[in-house]
């Protein structure tokens, strides 16, 4: 017969298993190596007991696994750890510094580019205001890689090992072919941004992968909020467009093709305007930077001027609304309000946690939040938006360039066995002739 | 240093690893009976060479976990296999007819009660008309309980073993308390389904889960094309309401809450009529049942009774069609394009392989796939709807009941050690005061 007739209620997860799981030793072990070096970096430095109970493997086991990721420079042992009543144990800790993600973005206002360490830190930050209207992707890509490799010296003098770059463009991504398809706001075509940029590194050999600004985004708020256990978000990014990140129960909802999350040319007023993509009442044409700017100022104000940063204009912004200017006030009630009305749709598709507003809506999120909410609690069918609360990201800009560190980093800590003790710690050596 | 430093370019995916996956031996020898299994039911009869090739486990290990499978009852010695030069191997097989999972739903115009067994056989399909609107919760379960019992005693005739039952209703159900929170359709709020359900099943005692409707509608469309591996769907279902369920990256998507997929409450129609729910320009105020009930025919027609059987108005519906009526034809136009409408968005936002329109939307299928095509081709931002295409579901109105069967069985197929070689086969018994 069959047992365990008597089952819990529980939310019905299908199919309950992962195909892709370890099936033999090896993975295994590569598996539990990466599942004890996820614990340290998401839950902090801890005794192998706790390790061994957090993760159901047994201490000899851990203690095993424990020493290779010493070894291979991504713990090291860190103080006694007292608990209860027994003998104090030796806490183990993330050893954050050797290895580093890069992550770099392309948008319309800017460029950036961030390294961040296994621990999460920011070992190097850059971001130039550029109006790339009008530039070629070659001019573009040409300066991203300069920032790049501003980041790379960085991490040098720092004495991190780089492992891989990611960058995020906003527009439609191949992802698998490295290559934008379209990104409307760039004027990017069939663009092979993976192809140009590994080019143009010369003699640094990295792993190069392409994604989405928003999804990358997402990931950077997912990271950032590891420690609550969130598996649901909502990434709405506000620049010159509007991007949607999408993370559904832990993982980038990509779709198909990769093409999810393109939200800023969904019909939200089908009586309204026409948008630069040609279709009528795009959600872009009320709530994209260049919505605002038409409500907000008029066309020689100087905070519509594209070649001014964008953090500066929005500060300018956020100046004008703390003077109560009734213009500014008035036009981020109207911005709030159409967000919020877009926001609905997706909340009653999606039922994240939370609804990040991030670029630049987060700059001006304490005049757009209320308005959201306005907007959401009638139009979410699940009583209380199901659940969803509106934050600000903490962000910035460069939510997505940190996304893209995190997707660089992610690949050491899904398999610890790619780093290698011989040369962590040691000074990065720029690779010739790999591919 | 970090080899492989010249990675591929791959979809990113973030996080890589799952940290649910086994971590010791007892763990790892259960998900490899999984995987085995899994193998066999989805992709046929095979030998343990081609087995071991497929999962990459070794040629002893899969002998042994297919010796534990045949022991359980779940797979059988089949017929002799020759490829290449070789020896010919025995293939093993599934021996799909002793466990039998059951779904049953509870719409507005009909009730469903289905089990099928491990090969996805249908063993039972029950499925009566029946106009509940002002019939309270407890006479619909009491009825809807008669059919599972006719379900059950039909998998007892066939010698099967029901390993559990999923209910599926339309609305917003908390899954985890076994609650339906609201279903607007039914006049259903709070109503503990899986307590009533059990109480009313006295000495059955098995795994009760509920579900939201459309979202077991969508694993069953997922299981029906397991063979193609597709990962991402849009299932549409039509009835009184319209049910979204969304499968990314071959998992249903839930959302925080579990209240994702509610899709018949978005606006599409900002000036249009008011919904039911109150709200204005709902998706369900003009593609529902009752908005194309009001456009296709005067009130005392009899395709707009109630309580006549919903497939059979169907077919007078598409008597008319084929009979070229203006009115119906012009109705059916109309409904195409505003579900292509509010695809449209959907689309975008999740990037579906596949669009399937279920329930009510596939009987007529016919005369809207066009209609919806039309409105997708210019509203999806990316280049040839993203890849997605629109297919008719062949599952008819039993496709959320299906799903729940599906469900039910995902334990098994999951977890094989739950079934015990000493009852299968053997006759189902009531097991009283398990619970």
């Amino acid at each position: 017969m069959v047992t365990g007739t008597e089952g819990p209620v529980g939310p019905v997860a299908y199919p309950a298993s992962d195909a892709a799981a370890p099936t033999d030793q090896v993975s295994l072990r590569r598996h539990n190596l990466a599942l004890v070096l996820r614990q340290v970096r998401d839950s902090g430095s801890r005794s192998r007991a706790r390790l061994a109970t957090a993760t159901g493997l047994n201490k000899a086991t851990v203690s095993s696994l424990v020493a290779e990721l010493v070894d291979r420079g991504l713990l090291r042992d860190g103080g006694t750890e007292r608990r209860g009543v027994g003998r104090p144990g030796q806490a183990v800790e993330l050893d954050g510094t050797a290895v580093c993600g890069v992550g770099a973005e392309v948008n319309v206002d800017y460029l950036a580019a961030v390294a961040l360490d296994l621990g999460g830190r920011v070992v190097s930050e850059q971001k130039i205001a550029m109006d790339i209207t009008g530039l070629g992707a070659d001019a573009v890509l040409d300066r991203l890689v300069r920032l790049v490799a501003e980041v790379l010296d960085d991490v040098a003098a720092a004495g991190g090992i780089p492992v891989g770059i990611t960058v995020a463009v906003p527009g439609l991504v191949e992802a698998s072919e490295g290559r934008v398809s379209l990104a409307p706001n760039l004027g990017w075509r069939e663009v092979p941004v993976v192809q140009s940029v590994r080019e143009r590194l010369g003699g640094w050999s990295l792993p190069l992968l392409l994604d989405n600004e928003a999804n990358l985004a997402a990931i950077a708020e997912l990271a950032s909020s590891r420690a609550s256990g969130r598996r649901d978000l909502l990434v709405l990014f506000g620049a010159t467009g509007v991007g949607g990140g999408i993370v559904a129960n832990g993982q980038v909802l990509r779709g198909g093709r990769g093409f999810a999350g393109e939200v800023g040319h969904i019909t939200v007023d089908p009586g309204g305007m026409r948008c630069g993509c040609g279709r009528i009442g795009c959600w872009e044409t009320v709530v994209g930077l260049s919505a605002l700017m038409s409500q907000v100022a008029d066309p020689d104000d100087p905070v519509r001027d594209p070649a001014m940063d964008l953090a500066e204009r929005m500060t300018e912004l956020r100046r004008r609304a703390e003077l109560h200017d009734g213009r500014t006030l008035r036009a981020l009630q109207r911005l709030g309000s159409w967000l919020g009305t877009g926001a609905a749709m997706l909340v009653n598709v999606l039922n994240p946690e939370v609804l990040v507003l991030g670029g630049y809506f987060a700059e001006l999120g304490p005049w757009l939040t209320d308005a959201v909410e306005q907007e959401l609690a009638p139009r979410v069918v699940a009583a209380g938006t199901g659940g969803c609360r509106v934050e600000l990201s903490t962000l910035g800009f460069t939510a997505a360039a940190r996304g893209g560190a995190e997707v660089a980093l992610d690949r050491v800590v899904s398999d610890p066995t790619l780093a290698d003790r011989a040369g962590v710690g040691g000074a990065p050596q720029p690779i010739g002739g790999v591919s």
